[in-house]
């Protein structure tokens, strides 16, 4: 069959069929939807299963590297917000505000209850260094309380007005780290070492390859020495940003007096950092692993790994199909893999076993079991490898003798991820074009003119030495950029030793830096 | 020595030293601070553990009884409120208003953008049915979709006039429960499904001993048919409502038009359910079993297991030590217990060991090491049992050689366990009393008149026959009852087959219900 299990091919036609085969992927794998609150998702019970396994690697991963959990309030008084704006330049003022803490019936119609106004309004926290630098101010006396290093996992809110499912949600789920530490050297470190968290996270436990590096100064978050991000390279070719780390030296802590006693006695601030990863990410698996028939998860986060799909048509076979398939689930189950038990599901539901198939084969589950009575019988299981699904446009089936299925799964899972990630890895480093050297190549490379939406054309990235200027001078080579819908990605931490001209100015080179289409 | 780890005795003087005894253990046990927005909390790394641990145990339960765990939007339409309001009597009308979505500067001061104000307000969730009611809306059309099994873990606000860290909080952690079913019968077994479950984790999990019961009208959530809660007793007498499972019949499905096609294809409404369990739990582990040296944790929800304190002494004899405590830390780790890896801490910090001691001691961790150059030496592991921590007055330190305690711990800490479980329901078992017949008794066995914030005697529960009245009936109960600072409790499941005359008006008692003061 030449059909593909999705209603939209990713790579055909032109670009903004890449973003509908997205919204399709989204859709049809029961990942998230859209609510009637507006920009904000639905996160369904599959994308959320994703996101649980998300989760439970990362704070594996946070905390062995010496941080703890807490949770500090959702609400975050204005004059905090007010002082961070005096502090902080490019601060933005898109947030949710609370205004009254009471509903009202006034002639019949619920409205805020105007003797329920609160005197200082509260934003909904966009992000929590202020309510946390809060806490650090009175938790840090001395340099025997330092390193301070904590972890959030939260909701936060930030008005979107272009909203799409994960990639940008007025409402998202992420974790957020905050650390205080004597000196700017450890703080340095401590912004490199999450750094390093996030890329081996992505890698690892995503299948997702990265490029790590420091974003340029006008990509940096608002009051920050230096950003650091992780940078994924998606198939249509635009870049995501799929991590952020910040160094933000004395900046939030002269802010919020966030200060300790030195061995000297003496009374100084703290350097502190900051680093994020959020449901933003699940947008990014998807569009790094999606083919035309669905989603691809990488096994280290399919909420389940195997799902047994038995074929029953109400007659009495059923009983030995269904006592093979809860066999086989129990044998399963005892199996491990990615140092944890093995997902199994067997599948009941009462809709027709093709039905249930497409759906897993959409979901992206790894490995999709279909048993009927004639492998019942025999003791095969028939299943099909989610990814490598089809051979040219038939679908590829496999099938093995029960004990031998068992024994194997693990392996086979072990690959899949090797596998996905090989894929990825490929596209990404076969698509960083190194000899474009002046803007003009750039421009053409990337199609001056042509409306990105309405171009087809694959174009990744490109790596260029540059000057690294700032100020006025990177003002205008932003706006050049934007011209083209480019941006700067990051300046790997990866560098040769020596650099040809600066593709914009024509000064020596310092640094490579990535330009790129993005989300 | 008898001085206590505590600032404050729960027990001696008056009652409103209890109120100040668990403020200290909440302070001095590090597990939560007030926060700088009004009645909302910060829950400290100690604290959130605890938090984790039954998150993780109660998240086990909900998924191996089928539910699925999910994401709905924190912000709420007005419309949708008003629509519930509509139907539902007794509505809380105290909730965060989100009025506008953008800041601005003007004359200097960030205020809320008069030109951003929302056309329709948003509620903060104090809790979703409405919103994910729309959802099920959308995603049930048959009886194939039944039943709809979802969970979600979310923070909620809940305007709070009279906040108290963990029992009442503008803004707490919880989980809801939301569930749909064809029929009323199937929407009643979930309900009374997930308050075994509650009861099940309080009781198993938290070593706290409850009373599952279901609430009289005048208790019931507003729009329910019917609630049951679990209810604990505390060391001051009161009952603290631990958990609810609503059924909630087919009014929030009418409100929201959740119907499905039955066998007979007619469209039909479903029955709901929703049930909760929230951090004001952590509250209930405190006073169930602090005591004056501070918290004592249940091992199962105990961040830390087993805290190793080196006795370090900057002397050369300082490597022997530290060599001796890692080896047993990781001697400790492979061990289980609870079916989870143990969870062991070596407490480096740069404090006096015995400054360790008494923090850890506080906090209510299970087994407190600690280790001189002499324990090295000798190969012996001397320590503390959080539960039975003194004899009399003084502290009892226990000593085992090292192999001996590393095979031990597991059963100890199943052995506190049980002990803390054991003494709390030697309490609650102690301390309902039956043999109140009339309301003047009532009235004088609480000591009517007294101020009960004053008054220090330990009252317990009263558990009697009542008639079961509703309406107007019911209302003069409440309003007599609320002069005596009493509530209704619960009507327990558990009743004997014939009742004496109701305590209220006298007539033939129906069933028995408890009557306390409560949180």
């Amino acid at each position: 069959m030449s059909q593909r299990a999705l209603s939209v091919s990713r790579m055909t036609g032109n670009r903004s069929s890449f973003a509908q085969w997205y919204q399709a992927v989204v859709r049809e794998a029961d990942m998230a939807e859209p609510s009637p609150v507006r920009g904000a998702m639905v996160i369904k019970p599959w994308g959320y299963g994703v996101w649980e396994e998300m989760q439970r690697d990362l704070d594996r991963r946070i905390k062995e590297t010496g941080h703890e959990n807490a949770y500090f309030p959702l609400f975050i008084p204005l004059s905090f917000v007010a002082k961070e704006a005096e502090h902080v330049e490019g601060f933005a003022k898109e947030m949710a505000v609370v205004t009254h803490h009471r509903l009202k019936n006034i002639d019949g119609k619920l409205v805020p209850d105007p003797d329920a106004k609160l005197e200082e309004p509260y934003i909904v926290r966009p992000t929590s260094e202020t309510i946390i630098g809060d806490s650090f101010s009175r938790w840090i006396k001395s340099h025997r309380d330092l390193p301070m290093l904590i972890n959030q996992w939260a909701n936060v809110v930030r008005w979107e007005l272009r909203p799409r499912l994960f990639l940008r949600t007025t409402e998202f789920l992420w974790q957020e780290g905050h650390t205080a530490h004597a000196t700017a050297k450890e703080a340095l470190e401590e912004t490199m070492k999450m750094l390093e968290v996030y890329r081996a996270f992505s890698e690892d436990t995503l299948a997702l390859p990265v490029i790590a590096g420091e974003k340029p100064a006008n990509e940096r978050f608002p009051g920050a020495v230096s950003t650091f991000s992780i940078e994924g390279m998606m198939q249509d070719g635009k870049a995501l940003q799929a991590g952020t780390s910040h160094f933000l030296g004395t900046h939030f802590a002269e802010a919020q007096n966030i200060r300790f006693q030195n061995d000297a006695g003496e009374l100084t601030y703290c350097n502190t950092t900051s680093w994020g990863l959020s449901t933003r990410m699940i947008g990014g698996v998807i569009m790094t692993h999606g083919d035309d028939d669905g989603l691809r998860l990488p096994p280290a986060v399919a909420p389940r790994q195997v799902v047994i799909v038995p074929m029953l048509r109400d007659k009495p076979e059923d009983a030995a199909v269904l006592e093979f398939v809860e066999g086989l689930a129990s044998a399963l189950k005892t199996e491990r893999v990615f140092d944890e038990r093995l997902r199994v599901l067997v599948d009941k539901r009462a809709t027709k076993s093709a039905d249930k198939r497409w759906n897993w084969v959409r979901r992206g589950a790894p490995l999709i079991v279909e048993i009927g009575p004639r492998d019942a019988a025999s003791g095969t299981v028939t299943f099909l490898r989610r990814d490598v699904l089809r051979d040219g446009d038939k679908i590829r089936s496999h099938a093995l003798p029960r004990d031998e299925f068992v024994a194997k799964v693990p392996a086979m899972l072990v690959e899949m991820q090797a596998n996905l990630f090989r894929q990825a890895k490929a596209r990404l480093d076969a698509n960083i074009k190194t000899d474009v050297r002046t803007f003009e190549a750039l421009a053409a490379y990337f199609g001056a003119g042509v409306d990105e939406e309405e171009s087809g054309e694959f174009r990744g990235w490109v790596r260029a030495p540059w000057s690294k200027p700032g100020g006025a001078e990177l003002d205008a080579i932003d706006a050049r950029l934007k011209t083209l819908k480019l941006t700067l990605r990051n300046a790997p931490l990866d560098q040769p030793a020596t650099f040809g001209p600066c593709i914009f100015t024509g000064k020596p080179g310092v640094e490579e830096v990535l330009i790129s289409r993005a989300y």
